[in-house]
């Protein structure tokens, strides 16, 4: 591809218009080709830059002086490079239609234009949209909904009555739908509170490897459209998300918490349950959530990790730290007393 | 179902006996609707009951008072709840036998009243018992042993020589049995110590969705009765967990720990190897267990959450956290001679 | 097996050379049987040692006065009874060929010495070396390459362009290559950008249960030889772990950050994207690593579990410990203050 025509493509406008390159292939800042089309979405790499060999970079044109060749000038450039990389290495789709080896109920509904992989299950009562892909392995258990252009990667789970949205992207190990974790106490023992809700996933959403979605109790676990949960992350009963909010790796949400829209999940964040947390909220890695947060804004926990000998020693001052409290305000008390008496005494 | 043969199924008494009321649902408290059954369990829900439009409501005698509408009087409301939700809504069983899809080897014995679902691997030496639900996609390894009424949901792995209890439930991507992480150093390389023992599961246990219960080393990883297992949990090697104690989603137990009977462990704890843990422990959210806790009661750990500006610094002042209280004992004996100095002065 | 035949192939020496014992299975040192060898690693199982009933016991020299049994003696005894577990539980390789159910695409190549697994999906491009054994359920997808004697124990899933070196051994639900978790913001939306990457896995590496394995945004995610990964683990696209690394389950490594050679990384690490952490370095449990470890040592950090009435206290303080910090600043000045003031006096 010229490079004038994926400026064109991409939006982008080009530092030498008359230029001509030709571009096959995306790559790093630091591991370029001249074939290659790159980019820069920070000053901090302005000196990796200055030494990249790719055949083009995509920059905002604050950098482009700094380039040693071609520029592509957005104001997103990681937005603009997305898309690059889309044209350069467009994704084969799977052939339209049911693997031989799919076992698919008569009472399922699959679109013509649908691709059904090697060695799925699809039950009845099933409905399945319009250019979806399923990959091989995946199950899809009774009267889930699954709308049009969605992806499911391979060995996805779907649990039954589950509403899938149009153009989510579920990747392997998923399992949206499965019975919360409901119990109740008879004496000793827990007995299973049937699960008779559903997950609602919107459009656009994507689930990560080996992440869970719990249905509802009673009604639904929902999920807003946009949303983007990584991998090995557990979605609890009735939890609602907000749409555009993003969750990374390895962090749970307890049962019927909500969140706002466009909110970020940093990874191992752990979230209780029955809380509600407003638009825009961001959480830091491992942060621990135990109340509501209703305001914009930042939140934070944990401790850094430290040389574990500092560590021992001032995690055993921790645990004096409400005496230690007590300590300094006796002897504020007394220093204060201090300071009268000698006050006294001068006058 | 008349509300009358309701109380009736789930033992409760009715406040007003002489009640003609149809059931056919259960619902929410706050999203509820006139055929449908909900509950209350708990004083703080008293002003939502006031308003809700279910038809009734299960709760304790003392909540009968605010009731809108018919209740449906019982000590355990959450109980009669699970019983009432399984009467309203029966699961429907997986049809008897074995789907054709599923390879099921010569030498693998499956009684005739169990389920086996489509692609399911079956492998020599298996035993099924009766009224087993195997769903579809699962695979059970060599020899190992499944407990009468269990049931697999789908996608679940059960590798060589498991031995699974009565009316256990395995949920999606459950992996019970694989081999533990022992290794032996052999200067710098790490080799694979052979995990020959097994895993135990008692009945009625529950693991979740993309769960792990390894294998032992040598004997068993034993889970007791009743035991309660959520999403993306980790049970190490030679774990062994008491009776009816329920964990939550993300925590991981490293290998040899001992877990009493009747804990509770909340969502992402970890825990440490080689501990012992006695009964009736409880652990809060996030709580990293590096020793043995043997009384009973409830223990935690963590920092929640709080504006990141205030985490940072507050952070900063924890890594010289011994510094401080080495500086806070210092000032203590300096005042304590500035005070000395003052009596000796003013005698 | 006899004794010295076994003392033979495991490199050890006998105590009692002339001793004719049979020995046929491993055992665990308090739980053992006259057949049985065990093994002691540490001075503090001295007084087990005393009263094992185990046929034959593989320690250090300085150990072997203790052992009312043989003794097999050897440096490094986890070694050497990870080699007597080898012979004595011999591991059943699976049968050469490719089970009939499985899907094998016409341009995918299978060494004839190779074993493919009931219900695998094997697709276009990908090649499977010598003496592979892929276990039932597994998907191995396009362009991937299996190195020679590795292993998928069953339910792995291998995204396309994959590499994977030999010896590897793959857990039930790994998920190795899937797309990382990148987005570009476009207003409040997320867009995918492509990952076109790849994973490169080396010789010897293990994989554990549910863990995850993300490929390179553009480049490759790699795991260099002998890395050994537990269950339920997160590795973010582009990260790069050194030889011989050892990671404890229930950790997270994001994107872009390279660890050394020879680390251990203990249970439900976190650690944020971007870091270096260099060669030797060891992270005990749950520590949240946010900066880089550049220099060989142990860190840590967290808070151990407590007593909750004590945690809530000592957390509330936590909450001021900047106020505190400051309060203790001024006091140590007032006391200075006094103090010089009682100095002036007395001269």
């Amino acid at each position: 591809m010229l490079l004038t025509e994926l400026a064109n493509r991409i939006g982008a406008e080009l530092s030498d218009p008359g230029a001509v390159i030709e571009i096959n292939d995306v790559c790093a800042l630091t591991d370029a080709n001249p074939f290659g089309v790159t980019y820069v979405s920070s000053e901090k790499f302005r000196h990796a830059l200055r030494v990249t060999t790719a055949g083009a970079v995509i920059l905002a044109p604050a950098l482009a002086a700094e380039a040693p060749c071609a520029c592509l000038l957005v104001d997103n450039p990681v937005l603009a490079f997305a898309r690059a990389a889309e044209l350069l290495h467009p994704r084969s789709r799977s052939p339209v239609g049911c693997h031989p080896s799919a076992v698919i109920a008569a009472g399922a509904e699959v679109h013509p234009s649908a691709s059904i992989g090697a060695l799925c299950v699809i039950e009845d009562g099933v409905r399945i949209a319009a250019g979806v892909e399923i990959g091989p392995h995946c199950v899809i258990q009774r009267d889930s909904l699954i709308g049009a252009e969605t992806r499911l990667v391979a060995s996805v789970t779907v649990c039954e009555r589950t509403i899938i949205g149009k153009r989510v992207l579920l990747h392997p190990g998923a399992v949206i739908g499965r019975d919360g974790f409901g119990f109740a106490r008879d004496g000793e023992r827990w007995i299973r509170v049937p699960q008779i809700g559903r997950v609602r996933l919107g459009d656009d959403v994507e689930v990560g490897t080996n992440s869970a979605v719990d249905r509802g109790a009673i009604g639904e676990t929902v999920v807003g459209d946009g949303v983007k949960i990584d991998n090995l992350i557990q979605i609890g009963h009735n939890v609602e998300i907000g749409d555009h909010t993003a969750m990374a790796a390895c962090s749970g949400i307890s049962g019927s918490t909500r969140i706002g829209k466009g909110c970020t999940i940093a990874g191992a964040v752990g979230m209780a349950g029955h809380l509600d947390i407003g638009d825009d909220v961001h959480f830091t890695g491992m942060a621990m959530v135990t109340r509501s947060f209703e305001q914009p804004g930042t939140y934070s926990s944990g401790i850094p990790a430290m040389p574990s000998a500092d560590w021992r020693r001032n995690v055993a001052r921790f645990r004096h730290l409400d005496e230690m409290a007590k300590r300094l305000r006796r002897l504020e008390e007394r220093v204060a007393e201090l300071q009268k008496a000698q006050r006294d005494q001068a006058d």
